[in-house]
Formats: structure tokens, sequence, C-alpha cells
């Protein structure tokens, strides 16, 4: 659909300029809860987010989402009452200490975002056969989560920051929302321009977590073996990669 | 992570060019079923896409996924037969035109691509409670289809086509790739170099599904609404870019 020539060498590669914004995007792209901005979103830049949204791949192109867009002060104070008594109840799952860190923890920003953006699943969408689901329902879910995706980073691009807020009791969006009881909130996303992007994720920065090596997570040929014949140049790639954070995987 | 100060106008927001590069590729990426090269997909890009997909958002920092890279012909085969008895069983699900139709699609390269991804779900990999998943225990998977669609459009960047194969009995995989009871499989992915990518999605070109308009699938305030007193710019933005389709959405 786009065709902004200026960024490719050839139709189906990206110029390294393109792949150098395209990977910029993804290696900053946040879970945004402190910094919103109360600037309003234009209409232009809201329609482009949903159109990269709409464009997430879909099993048998099923396009299984809805985009419910809120602007309502009134509603969002209601799903903000709803998120409360959730992280409540969160809350005493944790051990004292991780409870006290929890509870200082800033974890959305329903209020202070001018935007919110449930994205839901439609789970009949294209009726009781569709190609790619037979085997594994839920993968008219990854559809939707693909599109929130899609919709994360787009905004990211045109510098607005996103949080996904998933602490709520399962029914509690649909009430407010008045969302079908077959329908699954499946995101619900606080959107608007921001102060700045952290640096790095808000839980890691915090010490809630910290980033695990991905050479750690790699596995090949079979689960559990973290070498083979040819897994040495990967693995040496990826600890290069990682001692050079900040420097851009682009940078050789 | 990424440093590319080139492709910004500040550290917050991309420059328009950046911006249309991250569009184009959202646009442009596809589900690559029959386009796949033999070229070898190197280390660093490999890696680079890896990279990638780890930096997907996830609930409570949880960073669920592994990645299993699979180069061996003997296990593309195994998984092939397996895709070949679960495709078998779907086409009957549909009525006999449209089986006709299913049976001539091509819905998958797992031989054709030279790597294959699998990406796997750790339902316990940081413990019984996690902050953001107490009253969605599914948040875990959603973090890994964040993933899946970073590495997609990393890969899109690259250049390298991605296939999502979803057709395979449920524990297919588990048993051919030796991957745990308790670990979830949840994309198994095609990827290599490809000869094009195709202009829309290959279902829509085959004429399978339409891709549905966007203002039909976004609400406004309370769900169902399809207007209300500030939704009439969205709805006249979203039209003007389907009807300017190959434009691009950064061409006002």
């Amino acid at each position: 659909m786009e065709r902004a020539t200026s960024v490719l060498t050839d139709p189906y590669s990206l110029s390294e300029q393109a792949r150098a914004a395209v990977y910029h995007n993804i290696f900053t792209r946040r879970d945004v809860r402190s910094q919103f901005l109360p600037d309003q979103v234009s209409d232009l830049v809201l329609s482009r987010v949903l159109m990269a949204a709409h464009h997430a791949p879909s099993v048998g192109f099923m396009q299984p989402w809805n985009f419910l867009v809120i602007r309502s002060k009134a509603v969002r104070q209601r799903v903000h009452s709803a998120f409360l008594l959730a992280r409540a109840e969160e809350a005493t799952r944790f051990e004292s200490g991780k409870e006290q860190q929890y509870r200082r923890l800033k974890l959305e920003g329903i209020l202070d975002a001018p935007v919110n953006i449930c994205v839901t699943c439609d789970h009949e969408r294209a009726g009781p056969a569709v190609l790619g689901r037979t085997h594994n329902s839920t993968t008219d879910v990854y559809s939707t989560v693909c599109a929130v995706q899609n919709l994360w980073l787009a905004a990211r691009a045109e510098g607005l920051g996103v949080g996904w807020v998933s602490i709520f009791k399962p029914t509690a969006l649909q009430q407010i929302l008045g969302i079908p009881a077959t329908i699954s909130p499946i995101a619900y996303l606080c959107v608007g321009f921001v102060s700045y992007f952290l640096e790095k994720p808000e839980l890691e920065l915090a010490g809630w977590r910290s980033r695990t090596p991905l050479e750690k997570l790699v596995f090949f040929e079979q689960w559990g073996q973290d070498h083979c014949e040819w897994s040495d140049g990967i693995v040496q790639r990826i600890r290069h990669i990682q001692e050079r954070e900040g420097q851009g995987v682009m940078a050789e």
C-alpha cells in the first residue's frame, strides 16, 4: 500500500537507512505509563495508526479485530476504577518486599493519555470454518495481538507512546464498554504523545526484572539444544550485538 | 538500543522519511508461502531478526519466549508430513466449492524456506506471580505473539519473507521438536529470501476472502457506536487512505 520509493533500493528490499529506521523503531518502542502529555492526537495520525493495525497478518485472512477508540473522560474514569480494584487484588500475590515495590510502580496512563483504544477479537468473524484455525482455535487471538503490535510500532514512529494495561477482572472491560460476551477484549491501550521515551523498559529500570541474554533463549534443530554444527556464528553475533548495546544492530 | 541518529529529527520522533519506512514495511509485509528462494540467510541477519523479536513487549517483563531455529532438512520433512496430515483434515471442513479451492492453495513453505523458526511460550518463565498476568493468564501468549510480529517486520526490512504455518495437530510440533508438554509452540515460521513480495495478501488475491473496510471495524466510546461527535474526521481520513491505496498513508 505504501510506495515510499525513496526509501527503497528495489521493490523488495529496504535501503540500509530505511532498515535502520525499522530497527530503531522496534528497539525504542516502550510500554509507556508515566510520560504521557495531554496533547490531542490528530485524526490523521490516529487513522494511520489504525490502518497499520488493520494490515496485520490474520489466520485465514479473518481480520477478527475491532478497535474501540475512547476519548471520553467519564468512560476512562470507569476503566480506571476497574484497574484500581484489580491492582489491589494483584498486589497481594507478591511477597512483602516485592509487594511494596509493586505498590510503588505506576502501571497505567488511562487518565493521563488523551486516547484509549480497546482492541477486541470476534471469534465468529469468518464463520465456523477458518483456514488455519481448525487445530488451534486461539489463532484468531494471535492475529489480534499482531494488530496490536503493528499499532504499537506505527504509534512509536509517530512519536506516540502506548501502554498496554492488562490488570482488569476478566469481564470488567466488557461491562464498562458494552462489549458482548462473545467478543474478547484482548488489549486495552493508553495512547498519547510523550515527554520522552525511556532508554530501557520501565520494569527493567525499576529493578523489577532483568532482560534475559538472548542466546539463552535460542535453541537449534531440537528443543534444549543450545548449539549445533552451524550455531556458533549466530551465538557470537547475538553476543556481539548485546555487548554493543546502544550502538545499534546495523553498526556492522 | 539502536542509535541511527541520521533517521531521527530528535530523540523521540522519527523523521518523515523514517516514518515512511516504518509504514512501508508494515504495509508490504506478507505471509509468504510460494516465493521462497533457497539462498542461505546469514548469521548476522538471523541474529538481528531474533534480537528484534526479543525486544517485544512482555507482560511483567516476563520474556516468555524461546526461538528454536531449524535448518535440518530431515526435521523440516517431519514437520511437513505433520502439516500434510492436518491439511487433509482441515480440507474436509469446507463445503465442496470452497474445499476444491482450499486444496489448490499453497499454504506453507516448510521445505522451500531454508530456515524455519518455532517460537514457543514458557508459561512458568517468571514463577507463579507475574505483574499484569493475574487476571488473564493468556497474556504471556500475547507477549509471545508480539515477539513473532517484531520478528516478521524485522525480517521484511531485511528482504526476508516469513510464513506462519498453523495447520498442525496440537501436539505434533512438540513431538517432532522435543518441546516439553508445559511449553506451548505458538508460531511455526518459514523464513527465507523471496523472489518477490505479493502486492496484496495471497488469500485476498486468490479470492478466498476480501479485506474489510477499516471504518466498519472502528467504534467510538462504546461498543457498536460507529460514530460520535468527534468521529467524522477519523472516518473520513480512513476512507481517504483506503481510496488512495497504493499512494501511501504518508502522502498527505
